[in-house]
């Protein structure tokens, strides 16, 4: 089977960057890619994932995919750099956890007909090369934002790209894609760092919690740079979640201060029910 | 080699008894038991765990150790009515994530040198006997909660018996463990009920999450009955935890709101170093 594109550039070798090199790299693509971190570039070149590394100008960033994974706060910024070297790519995405300000930036880059921002949902407290494997995508949502109606073709490249990593790709519009993400995953972030300044204010180590106690807070170890950039940049609408959150445990609180274990049952029961739904 | 004790009384054979039961008669040990249920009684004893039936009002109760095994909020009630009977039973126990009040109707029960409390840390979405297992207790911290000093043989007996179940066992006194359980246990469980009744109210499923969110949010299946008993029981002690994770919570909130990245980003820092000592 020919691969479904000859070259692809990546811009950025941490967990999403780097474990879409090794599955394109697994599929014959040939993978042309950059780091700011010399040595995982080094390592990335050395492991045979990446064929040949790119310029730090980025001038010869032109293939037939063009992939910016860095930070979200860092992602315009490269784009830009990138944009007038990008030659005929067919598709020039990014791999952020926010979508609003790349697709914007896209656009006003004059990238509208062949930009779609990736946000693929198979992310992982580890970040990094090290981090980075083959299979990362399998069965993992992807939200593809395309940056307009013009970007038909670029959309359904990258549709078909998604769905051969074994990935399962959903149109979504930018900014309904932030505000759900606030809650669905930005939210469950922020709650994990707080269960975990509250247990270390309390002198309670993750040692001494059981499996779900270790669950609750697994998130409480992802990048503070990564998660820093995308609270910062999705600020509003994930302040309307952590208000919600807020407004959820204040509620728990003032049912068990009256003794109502009727509402206490009530409130865990429908919890339950989303779970289960 | 022969079992550390012969016969064993268990009432209840949720997930906490019904697996207790799994290893006892894995290893040789004669488990009676009694559940309310009758079809689980029924499941348990069909599948040979169990080999005999104990009666409902617990007047055949006594065996070598006796093991109280039923939501936090009937334990002492099911304690009272075996306390008659346990016979020369050399340790009494329970399984409960409370210890406070059951060490206390121990007491009460003049049942202070054979009585000792033990919270498995190996708790689970899942409950009932369905969801039992042998070597669920593998690797599980066990508090144990004499109650009082003439307790001794019966604390030895209960930490041979679960180290011998591959657990770790840990004696503290039941108003310490109490305390610290509340941030460690059950305010992590009121944490994702909260998540979930929020994500709920803003119209995201579970299935929309990714794997960290799923794992944050995986609490929120919990038995609503078993941990309103528990909230309700330890609802002064999980106030000060609740209150906490508020503030934690509202905190970031008012770092995002002036847009202090350095902040955030403190805070996220800070997190994830209590996650990795």
């Amino acid at each position: 089977m020919s691969p479904i594109v000859e070259t692809a550039s990546i811009v950025g070798l941490g967990l999403m960057g780097g474990s879409l090199a090794h599955d394109l790299a697994a599929r014959g693509v040939r993978v042309r890619a950059y780091d700011v971190d010399e040595r995982q570039l080094e390592d990335a070149i050395c492991s045979g994932v990446v064929s040949e590394r790119l310029r730090d100008d980025l001038q010869d960033i032109a293939a037939d995919v063009v992939v910016i994974a860095v930070p979200v706060d860092a992602a315009a910024h490269v784009l830009a750099r990138a944009a007038p070297f990008v030659g005929e790519a067919g598709l020039i995405t990014d791999l952020g956890s926010t979508k609003a300000s790349i697709v914007r930036a896209a656009r006003d880059l004059g990238l509208s007909s062949r930009f779609v921002g990736s946000h693929p949902m198979s992310g992982d407290h580890r970040s990094g090369w090290p981090a980075a494997r083959r299979g990362l995508f399998v069965d993992a949502r992807v939200y593809l934002c395309p940056a307009s109606e013009e970007a038909m073709a670029a959309a359904s490249l990258a549709t078909r790209l998604w769905t051969e990593l074994g990935a399962a790709p959903e149109i979504i519009a930018p900014d309904e894609h932030d505000r759900r993400l606030a809650w669905a995953s930005h939210l469950p972030h922020v709650a994990a760092a707080s269960l975990a300044l509250a247990m270390s204010s309390a002198g309670v180590a993750r040692g001494e919690l059981g499996p779900g106690g270790r669950d609750t807070t697994r998130l409480a170890g992802s990048s503070p740079e990564l998660w820093t950039a995308i609270a910062v940049e999705n600020a509003a609408e994930l302040d309307a979640a952590l208000a919600s959150a807020e407004r959820e445990i204040a509620s728990f609180r003032r049912a068990l201060a009256r003794g109502d274990a009727g509402e206490v049952r009530r409130r865990f029961a429908a919890a339950r029910q989303w779970f289960e739904v």
